[in-house]
């Protein structure tokens, strides 16, 4: 391409409603520009990234032996009533009506419409399992669609669904599409990361999110790299910090603390440890009255954790200032273990200290040396509270201390899920199995965020002049920046006989053929992240050389010029 | 692909709701499948035909310099109150709400999203002309639908907008895109014309058409294979049949036909040959009163060229049977030429004959012998009528008869059109000329329906058992059916060899690896219309032989086995 015939539409401003880098790089690079809110155009330098993600996920999809088929944007109501979905689905799920009033929506997923084409079209045993994908255009209506491509409203998705006759089934081809995201990833040369998610309310069973890393995601990841173990900071198993519980050493004895009702101010008056101290967090039950959650001082308590516990009310409520004064009979700065009047689950560390402080029931007054199974009774124990850094992986050998969890943020790119028979149940989607009996299909389905991919891969790879694409998504692998294009026979005949070379061996190349300075040339192939760069001038080529950089390398170095060819080639396909 | 791998979903049965037989033949063929009216999925068959379509199409864009973009399918209402059709489009914009009670439609068209685009992108003469395409799923909320994705509400288009400094560099690009669509369509293997269109009321300039023949073609051309013309029947010009007007030879003469009056019964009455009549037609005059249109017995009136006299209203307005009563004193049946109250405007062919018969302005009298310039004036001349076939070209030199027109049909698979300043104007798209004054970018747009292509192919190309594919939009090339693949191991080490070596060659094939009866199998190929075929069975090996057949053959032929792989290339690259 040349840039004489090509929308190169960059800017030197960044954008001022722009808040992430990769949102600010995407309109300075001329990738999109916004139509609406969370809606956006793409223009060329932006729809070639988006096709070569598109095109490697394609290839992966149709390597596993998934079939490629085109649902439509525009849904029928009667499919979302069927599945429970059109009640249920919130203000993201955009409803009209046509011209002769029916009810329709804009596609936000295709469970409905893929379960009942399927449910019509495979009758046997013999055609499952199958696996369909479609990479096409979704909206959602989010409330505040943010950050550019990152959380738009219309976007690009890669969704695939999968048909079984058993649960063994779906597992096999859920591991398939493990590894295929895996290799998908990995192929477009990102740094990500597979992490064990929430099955949370849809009810299903296994389910992981691909993430990829990057400072400025919005999930944090607790990552083991010994045991390839990642899961959400907030779903990570927290073991036991401390254990095992030593024996009691200390007497229990009532201290005043006036007006000293946190942890912080707690131990600073007692002039203790935040770890030696628990905190007393009351609840709503599941069956009505107050739980008693306790944690370690220093510890954070996970509500998700603590609402899947059967004696806490799901959702988690937190218990008011007045329910906890009726029945504790103080704030709640000072409620504790001993003598407690409702029931107690500590967190795995809580349980393991021993001679440890909590609060007397009383304001103002706290215990030291408090000690379970002693002062009060051994606590139902839990997990409550969520990973920090440091703590050991549940997935490491226990006694090893060195496999500690770090913590790591990513942005979610990919998501697969085992659906199990939700849809196919509501939607009557059975086939007839080898005795000739019909069973409901379990199901999987599998997302992947493709013009998501392109934002997180600029969050992870930028620096100051602009984006650093891996070669496998970069709009072109090499720019031609001519010194004197318009004004040298040399330079113009080197440039043209280099840019058709290389294009004859199948790189995508950018001839700049501007009639521009070079340091605005220099600062636009920058900004748009071309990897490989060459200059062409008269001076080196006095020389016989020719000017080669790589994007992410601070320097350049001279190339002879009867070898530049068998360079680039090396240098291109190495990357 | 092998059969047991992918979703062949053939009927048997012809779907009841499915008129054409191209609707018939892709449900039939497992290609798409209803989800609400003018909505479909587009199941692994017929996303293969789509896709080979739009690579076509996106390789010839690319090829004419044409850059691909990706614009929203959902688009705010504010661009289309600019541009003013927000309130002129009629019920096919489909009008919705977001969340927040905005206004935004889905877009059936994209004039209005590029148009304000490009004003912001493109300042300057330099970056002109520019040309952008997208290949992207349009909605029209058609009142009826029908014809499966011949007339969709959701469909496939790829369309074109172009940008210039001036109307001849439009003109050049229009030049450029009418050879890229004939490219587009030849390599498709479709039979297909382009046809002079109507620029009508959208005020622009040059305008054609690109049909693909089949006589299930909704619209009718006139068609001059000598020179190269095509027109749709109702714009392409008809001139004067029976020319030029010989002299009087009879008087006029008043007649009784008591109660005949249609052309029919006044030339049986007396005899006489319907070309020897006129018939006057009363239509509303564009300033007020009635207008008389004359025509030669055996034409019928065109309304389009009629209301484009400036005598005439337009739209055209009948004059009803009271209004003619009270202006001329008879009923429609007896209107004529001779002393008649109201402006004449004559058909070139009926002002070209002498001694002919009209009605006399009174119930059941005719005129004989009537000639123009003796009974009555010299009417105003102008084109008012259909061509019909046998009708000389316009285009041909006149004096040579054997230049006629045929009529045949088509199906509008392409659009282009030179638009002018009818947006860039209304949206205040301007560039800077070299002497940095402010333009008004002329624009042209070029539209293909995508999925239509696929639906016309069918019409073009099917037989009494199936589709015809030509080769470049077959869903596979190749079928191999194989006769005992679970029973003979030569039969399927066979299959499987000639299966990867064709794939190898770059061959999309079809391995019918199911346990099916052969007539089921061959059946299948036929109806989703692979063109070519090769059996493999225990006999014919046994022979050293393997049996081809091209589908749109009647027989096939034995090849011997170790030339299969030659034999096929040499076929599947000729065809």
């Amino acid at each position: 391409m040349r840039t004489s015939n090509f929308l190169l539409s960059t800017l030197k401003e960044t954008p001022a409603d722009a808040e992430v880098i990769s949102h600010q790089l995407m309109l300075r690079a001329g990738m999109i520009r916004k139509v609406a809110a969370g809606i956006y155009n793409w223009l060329p330098v932006g729809l070639r990234v988006l096709r070569k993600v598109e095109n490697i996920v394609r290839e992966e999809m149709d390597r596993a032996g998934a079939q490629e088929v085109l649902m439509p944007t525009v849904q029928p109501a009667e499919l979302w009533q069927e599945s429970g979905r059109w009640e249920q689905y919130g203000g993201e799920l955009l409803r009209m009506q046509d011209r002769h009033n029916r009810d329709f929506c804009l596609g936000p997923t295709h469970e409905e419409v893929i379960t009942s084409l399927i449910s019509n079209e495979i009758r046997s045993y013999k055609q499952l399992p199958a696996n369909f994908y479609q990479i096409q255009t979704k909206f959602r209506d989010e409330r505040r669609p943010r950050f550019g491509v990152m959380r738009a409203r219309e976007f690009i998705m890669k969704d695939a669904y999968s048909f079984h006759l058993d649960s063994d089934s779906l597992g096999q081809t859920y591991d398939l599409m493990f590894d295929t995201y895996s290799r998908i990833f990995t192929r477009l040369g990102l740094h990500f990361r597979a992490v064990e998610a929430d099955t949370g309310s849809i009810g299903g069973n296994a389910s992981h999110e691909f993430h990829v890393l990057a400072d400025s995601g919005e999930d944090a990841i607790a990552v083991c790299d010994k045991y390839e173990y990642a899961a959400n900071v907030e779903l990570a198993e927290a073991l036991a910090v401390g254990g095992p519980r030593p024996e009691a050493a200390h007497a229990l004895t009532k201290v005043d603390t006036p007006d000293q009702t946190t942890i912080d101010q707690v131990s600073r008056f007692l002039d203790i440890n935040a770890s030696n101290t628990v905190k007393t967090l009351l609840v709503q039950g599941a069956e009505g009255g107050l739980v008693a959650l306790v944690l370690r001082g220093d510890h954070e308590l996970n509500e998700i954790k603590a609402q899947k516990h059967p004696l806490v009310a799901d959702p988690l409520v937190w218990a008011t200032d007045d329910e906890i004064k009726q029945t504790i009979g103080c704030a709640p700065g000072s409620i504790g273990v001993v003598e407690l009047a409702v029931p107690v689950v500590a967190d795995r560390s809580a349980a393991n200290l021993a001679d440890f402080v909590c609060g007397a029931n009383q304001d103002g007054v706290h215990f030291t040396g408090v000690n379970w199974g002693r002062d009060c009774a051994e606590p139902e124990v839990f997990d409550l509270r969520s990973v920090v850094a440091g703590d050991q992986c549940a997935r490491a050998d226990h006694n090893n201390e060195e496999d500690q969890l770090s913590i790591t943020r990513g942005i979610e790119v990919g998501h697969i899920f085992q659906l199990g028979t939700k849809y196919s149940e509501a939607m009557n989607a059975t086939c007839l199995d080898n005795n000739g009996k019909a069973v409901v299909m379990p199901m999987g389905c599998y997302g992947i965020g493709v013009s998501r991919i392109v934002a997180s891969a600029i969050e992870q790879n930028h620096d100051a002049r602009g984006i650093l694409w891996p070669d496998s998504m970069a709009p072109f692998q090499l720019v031609i920046t001519p010194i004197g294009y318009h004004k040298s026979d040399a330079v113009k005949t080197t440039c043209d006989e280099l840019y058709s070379t290389m294009q004859q061996h199948g790189m995508e190349v950018l001839l700049d053929d501007r009639n521009e300075r070079p340091g605005i040339m220099f600062a636009d192939a920058d900004l748009i992240g071309v990897p490989h760069r060459v200059v062409v001038g008269d001076k080196s080529l006095a020389n016989g050389t020719i000017e080669y950089k790589n994007r992410r390398k601070d320097t350049a170095e001279d190339v002879p010029q009867n070898g530049i060819v068998e360079f680039l080639l090396d240098r291109m396909l190495k990357d």
